[in-house]
């Protein structure tokens, strides 16, 4: 069974909020710190898929918030892919702290033809080759 | 059957992506200033509610994304509470343009005891009578 | 002596950090709100620019933080241009709640061909008649 | 002469603006991270200054914006302590990308009683003397 791929980072003060803990907002910019790392670690860097001719679009996110992190604390954020479909992808991201699982996240992207035109919708295509044997090795089985 | 409550914004060009998009995470965002003016309508300055004794942390978060707002949009956040606990609540807030929807988001809150001491557990608590009189009236169906 | 044109936001909790108060980088964001809507006032929708064959890229700013912001403070931003250049403008944004000045900032911007290719280097350029003309009404003596 | 403090860190996606480079704000909360790391180095973390019976606000921000930072890139963000006064700090905080200067930046923050009562104005204190031997090795000559 393959590892899950691990990121780590640490919480910057202004993305804390009064309570002291990170707004909730920034969970999900984190899981897309992470699976931008998952990308790199499987594929390359991200910004290179537009050479293949495609992009990746987020069709769906959600999140369970567990227990909150705060300012300084180091991350670890794990991400698992669950299913590896035609044209969409979707990934299982925890967040720990010291072993806690404070945030369980869940994100499904959709492969589209890139450039997106400006008012246009984005329709989506297959996976090419190359990126779909980027990322099966981090497929496992979903919560 | 009560009409949903609506909050209106413009998207602000350092909320939009390199896809020339909102990015993600800032829906979660939009979807806190939504919540925030509802309790205000319903039940007053957020703020306020710590006089309670009591805050509310968010617990749970879903997003569908349909299609893209983009910068300068002006937006419609149409809310609806749909379910009131005993010590949680549950809304649905669709992102619309023109009438056409966009997002489609749901966040399930939980009433705490406040203040929340750093390093603990917030606690559920019921929702005082009278911020539960004043949700109420926005309690529709869910999807 | 033409009024100062005046913007009005309020602040959001994702804004403000575990001191309480908006986190110091938004206020910069807010800055950018207020130079788009004086923008809408004088000239139109800041996308619009990009038809003109131009944009503006933002090249000096400068913050005096005097009082904070907190959560929920409906806030004026106040933008003044003091100088409009061949192809720069610079405004200073006061940041006011109940007459008190809170922040006190100024911004320079400057003209560049648009689109920018990737990689390449903005050349300044004068601004086209039309973007210069809506924007003089805005011209005041600077502090 | 010390050598300045150098942290990395990778820009997000989400920090990057339609033009595709770090949208501005997003550069004075780089500062904020820049300096608190600065801040680990020769203190300890920041939030045990609050044991210390102080805090540290932002006074003033400054920031000149050679050529831009874009998603992915890996910046070097180098900080010189070029003024410790009696309850000040002046910071200067060089943004580089392959030794390339993008982003000139500068702050001062001030020391202050905490915590800070809410709604009261925070007034400036002396450093602690820990604290300011903390910091004087990364005084140098400011530009």
């Amino acid at each position: 069974m393959p590892a899950p791929f691990v990121h780590q980072l640490r919480v910057r003060y202004g993305e804390c909020d009064p309570q002291g803990i990170v707004f909730n907002a920034n969970y999900l910019a984190y899981f897309d710190v992470a699976f931008t790392e998952l990308w790199r670690a499987g594929v390359g860097p991200w910004q290179e898929m537009l050479g293949h001719g495609v992009d990746a679009v987020v069709a769906e996110a959600g999140l369970e918030f567990r227990a909150p992190a705060r300012f300084d604390d180091v991350l670890e954020l794990s991400v698992r892919v669950t299913r590896l479909g035609q044209s969409s992808i979707t990934t299982e991201i925890d967040i720990l702290r010291d072993g806690e699982l404070l945030i369980a996240g869940r994100l499904r992207h959709v492969c589209v033809a890139a450039p997106i035109a400006a008012g246009a919708k984005a329709s989506a295509v297959p996976w090419p080759a190359a990126i779909r044997a980027g990322l099966e090795p981090y497929v496992v089985a979903g919560r």
